[in-house]
């Protein structure tokens, strides 16, 4: 079961067409990755795939970087390099020339780079691939459900060593710290965010990590997640009490774990994805909790850690299988503390799979 | 002495109006964090500061990041947040309206945003505000040197520790590993970059890491470099050899460590970038290794990694107090080995600082 499919570049090019664009152009990126295996650093020399709706695929790199771009992608796309003190931007103007009327600039790809191009194609009218892209990420293949699986077991192996970490007297910093090391040894490339917020710090949902000493009693939001080394992402919270927790925090974490269970049950073809939201939502009102239920329930998830589908209100679209996402809801007490379950979840043919397998029952330290 | 100054703001409003800029338009990013001390993260909501040349500052964030933004600007900017669900563009429609004919985009915002920027303003014709702000940002002030010799320190700190991890029969990457943690102890808040590069994956200059297993006699290169908490970067190679290094080696070595001694010789107010550049390349072209040394010998750094100034053949612009940039020539000889010595300097009022003070010699372990 191959992660990497040359299909995509055939399958990119034909929803191109589709949506009357001539070419993309896509610079690092999650999408780069997704089309050619490439994991390009965003640097300030040009990085760029050119893929003609009618012809090849060619991937200007500077000179630099060839020896990584050919190791990646092999012959399955052409290479160009440049060297320092050459213009990158006429590569594209030969590669292109006039033919292309409307070209497609990768989401993410840098102003500096979008300007150039504006001048480097003065006649072709500038619009998004991510239009393009979005709905070919957007279902993942069984062997990307198979990385996402393996991405979400490894954050809950780290989840599962939280006992050691997270102790009274030790700051937020210095557990992240351990959990961040934590995150490399359970196989993970690289740490992308460790969230860990105690007490009121676990009232801001994307508070950080601070100085701030740990007590006894308090609830602490670990919200943790890495790239593996194939580049899928994992996206993981738990709430943790060292000793008992406070009685409000108590019955209000006992509505937020009946919610997400709720919203996670929900997932399955063809309903929309706002009814995922509402889902978790309407039992939190319900509670009473409704203005403490600050964001939306979910993002998807695959190469980048936040892209389609949002789990969120006016979103309508059916969900379909192979969509992946995070299901998480919170409850925020502003100023007293804070609480979020979150899994990863797959739509799959009939309903649903948890990605994050581990209980979502609140831990007692 | 405050590294961060809200003079920043005021400078670069009258900067935005000398280029005839209307109003820059800031995503998370360098530039932020430079004028407002905020470092925000890279979201698919938006985060953009928006500058009119001739008005006071409005950031504009998502409501989730809005504690964080307080936290960071204080009231030195006005904040407006929106939610999800909402059009944030819409704001920036409101601030500027029909009043900006011209805006300075930041450099690194994505596509998606600049697309979005141009269908809410039309009639706002779109250039870079990094030809603004780059002008601020070249000339370190006296407290940012500190913050790059403080970086500087911690970095040369893990050097000196790599008798302990570099040893033969481990692998690039478990070295790497070990870098990383080294990195951080050093008091780094993060880990950019870890190139471990032996034997012959030291003859390419950005070789990541890899499974190769490292032997005895091998010349490795080391380039690392982390971010600290103040967002001030640090970056510096060194090349180690683990027992004797080959006798082609050796001799190719003393030809870069003298054609980067004089390159660092070279720096003073008034002398061009490239002359310094040409200071290293002459060295070794005259040793015959002149098609050996692939890139250029080095590029600014401070808040990014990379930045002006670029030392580089072609940028003849002269050197000014407060410049600080790498010196990094290296020697590449394709299937055998490679040498690299990096080090970040600042101009002076008359000459150059090394900001890494550690030996350049060969390390012999």
């Amino acid at each position: 079961m191959e992660l990497y499919s040359t299909d995509r570049l055939a399958a990119a090019r034909r929803a191109a067409a589709d949506a009357g664009l001539d070419a993309l152009l896509i610079g690092p990126s999650a999408d780069l990755r997704y089309l050619t295996a490439y994991d390009a650093h965003a640097l300030e020399r040009l990085t760029l795939l050119v893929l003609p709706a009618d012809g090849d695929a060619t991937l200007i790199v500077p000179r630099l970087e060839r020896p990584a771009a050919e190791a990646a992608v092999g012959d399955a796309v052409r290479l160009v390099d440049h060297e320092d003190g050459t213009d990158p931007y006429a590569i594209v103007q030969d590669l292109l020339g006039d033919r292309a009327k409307t070209v497609g600039l990768g989401d993410r790809l840098w102003a500096e780079q979008v300007l150039a191009l504006r001048d480097a194609l003065p006649d072709a009218r500038q619009a998004l691939a991510g239009a393009v892209l979005r709905g070919l990420r957007l279902r993942k293949s069984p062997a990307e459900v198979e990385a996402l699986r393996r991405a979400g077991r490894a954050i809950d192996a780290v989840h599962e060593r939280m006992g050691q970490w997270l102790r009274p007297g030790r700051t937020e910093a210095e557990v992240a710290a351990d959990i961040a090391a934590g995150i490399r040894e359970a196989g993970h490339a690289t740490v992308e965010f460790t969230i860990v917020a105690a007490g009121p710090n676990g009232a801001s949902p994307h508070h950080g990590v601070s100085d701030r000493v740990i007590a006894a009693g308090e609830p602490v939001v670990v919200d943790i997640g890495g790239k593996m080394p194939d580049g899928y992402c994992s996206d993981s919270t738990r709430t943790y009490c060292i000793g008992e927790p406070p009685a409000d925090f108590a019955a209000y974490y006992a509505v937020l774990h009946e919610a997400q269970r709720a919203a996670v049950a929900a997932v399955r073809p063809g309903v929309s994805a706002e009814s995922v939201d509402a889902a978790a939502r309407d039992l939190i009102a319900a509670a009473g909790y409704g203005a403490q239920f600050l964001h939306r329930t979910g993002h998807g998830i695959g190469l980048d850690g936040h892209e389609d589908p949002y789990i969120v209100a006016g979103n309508a679209a059916p969900l379909e299988p192979g969509m992946a996402f995070s299901v998480e809801p919170g409850i925020y007490l502003a100023g007293r503390h804070g609480a979020r379950i979150e899994d990863i979840v797959v739509c799959t043919d009939d309903g649903v799979e948890r990605l994050n397998t581990i209980d979502t029952e609140l831990v007692i330290l």
